[in-house]
């Protein structure tokens, strides 16, 4: 959930709204910045759009974050919606450096959904939310016809406690920093697209959907200021969350490309798809930015971790071409990894 | 939102989820007690129900709410489902004694919905969320394919401050103890059915929507500990709250019918349509329960109040009938009134 905040003023004149708005890309964004983010604060200039909302209460210090999960189709494997609900909102907090604390959730009903298939997104929540050691505490049900819903709409609500070593922010990135990725990038989306079974292609994936927090407070622990900014890479993927990165921070962003942990069978469906894995959601990753200093420590202490064993650093963070990434190999290619543009990946989460 | 809680086991055996699950009756509560707290909360023995869940963060007292909002029409005279979303969660946190701090929300579009469309609605929850003064602090947005949704659905998760004087708990509520509603009742149910255009019956009704923190916070602060409870009785109505009160403090309330606010197109319409008026949704008033010698000093107190004027003693508690709420007119009939049965006014919030 990207925090409110205004920037520069950008324009949303499109006439309707249409799948590519809810892809995270760059349409995503307009919407966002060109119509929400102007109604709700009109007169702020706020920091970069981030995962949660701070709100401090008393010497409580407070993240929020709420994102509605509409995915298609309902289960995959690896996961379902009621994994990706819960998880998805606990690692928001976790990348804003929060310790999550609780969850609330409300649940869209589709009239003429078996209970049964309700029950087992009821319960994977609960099972996914004891093993994040998140409690759900509240929520809401409503119930709209059949054909006003996909069965089933999730959405969820966390809230956090922000970490006193936590100092994240795309403003306290510098020239020589270095970027970590926690393990193998686009398992979610390929998972999902596959479970579609729209295209005639099987591989043997499974989400990644996972609560991550153990490694992000791990980082944040072992690196303090070193550690300057994190983020999931979900819809949009790696390559959206890095150029969000690189504008909000000024700076360049090169990826080394061999670097970047892919499965075999990712990059098989990626090229067959003609999609770029860099592109493709993530619900168990997370991008870390950390001072060159600590990027070797870093790595050892994911690695360490359970869940952290592929961790890798990608690439590293240049003064130029400011506001944009770029990929290169060891051949000395390099080419411009732009944002999301359309949506070849819709309901995604 | 109801947080949630276990309480006595129910069971949940309906094959599929029909629209009576959403309606905030009977149906709805089986649902939550009988499928959805069971997985959440296995082995917890907690609190009856309530409007939000608390959560204390270091020396804060925390409250959380979220709920949904599907309302058909999005648009009805006094209001639009962006209003709602706003005063709806503020009220939810109201009612639970705590002062609204902030909120999120969480947007799902059908693609294909008109910009136009998308943001009225935004600038409805900005100005409601002015209104209000309860900031709009972050949010997210998911677009799903046209005919997978209606135009709009809106989550909005409030937090707030429990306020230090609130003891509000049905356990507190004592035989002799007044009731109070803080005004009108039905206007929101009627009007929204009206506007629907599906009934041949025109009145001159507007949607009683609007945050009514002030008016909760003014009998905290006047009454502290004889302010015993509090409720809006949004979904289901005064009917299914008052049932709600009655079975979670083992009492009987007996509503002076002709007491109650009823304003004449309300009770006009309802008896066309063969509908109680206390089964009707509110969106703008809400139930207090006081102490006997505090009832006329908490009327004065929302009477002195914009927006209060209309407030009114409506009932009081009794030892028996236990778990019953019963209505009595000054001919000295009296009924039963059971909480909403079925689902006369679907999709109403």
């Amino acid at each position: 959930m990207p925090t409110i905040a205004a920037r520069r003023s950008v324009a949303f004149n499109d006439a309707q709204i249409d799948m590519t708005h809810g892809a995270g890309g760059k349409a995503s964004r307009r919407l966002v910045e060109g119509l929400i983010v102007p109604a709700f604060m009109a007169d702020a200039i706020g920091e970069p759009l981030t995962d949660a909302a701070r709100l401090d209460v008393g010497s409580a210090q407070l993240a929020i974050t709420t994102d509605s999960f509409v995915v298609h189709p309902l289960r995959f494997p690896g996961g379902s919606i009621g994994d990706l609900a819960v998880n998805g909102t606990v690692n928001d907090l976790a990348v804003a450096g929060a310790v999550p604390l609780a969850l609330v959730c409300s649940l869209i009903v589709e009239a003429g959904t078996a209970t049964d298939i309700l029950r087992a997104e009821v319960e994977a929540m609960a099972r996914a939310s004891r093993a994040a050691g998140v409690a759900i505490i509240g929520g809401d049900t409503k119930v709209v016809e059949h054909g006003k819903a996909d069965s089933l709409y999730i959405t969820t609500t966390g809230i956090g406690r922000m970490h006193p070593r936590a100092l994240l922010s795309a403003a306290r990135v510098r020239e020589g920093d270095r970027i970590l990725v926690s393990g193998n990038v686009g398992d979610h989306g390929i998972t999902v697209i596959l479970a579609r079974g729209d295209i005639d292609l099987a591989a043997d994936l499974r989400s990644d959907t996972r609560a991550i927090h153990p490694l992000t407070a791990a980082l944040i622990d072992g690196l303090g200021p070193d550690l300057r900014w994190m983020r999931d890479p979900t819809r949009g993927g790696v390559a959206t969350s890095l150029n969000e990165l690189a504008r909000d921070a000024g700076l360049a962003i090169v990826v080394d490309e061999e670097a970047v942990p892919v499965r075999d069978e990712v990059r098989g469906a990626c090229e067959l798809l003609g999609l770029d894995p860099l592109h493709i959601a993530n619900e168990g990753q997370f991008l870390a930015v950390v001072a060159s200093e600590s990027a070797d420590r870093a790595l050892a202490i994911l690695k360490q971790i359970e869940g952290g064993e592929a961790a890798a650093i990608v690439g590293r963070v240049e003064a130029t071409p400011a506001r944009t990434v770029l990929a290169g190999t060891s051949y000395g290619s390099t080419r411009v990894v732009d944002m999301l543009v359309g949506d070849p990946l819709p309901r995604i989460c």
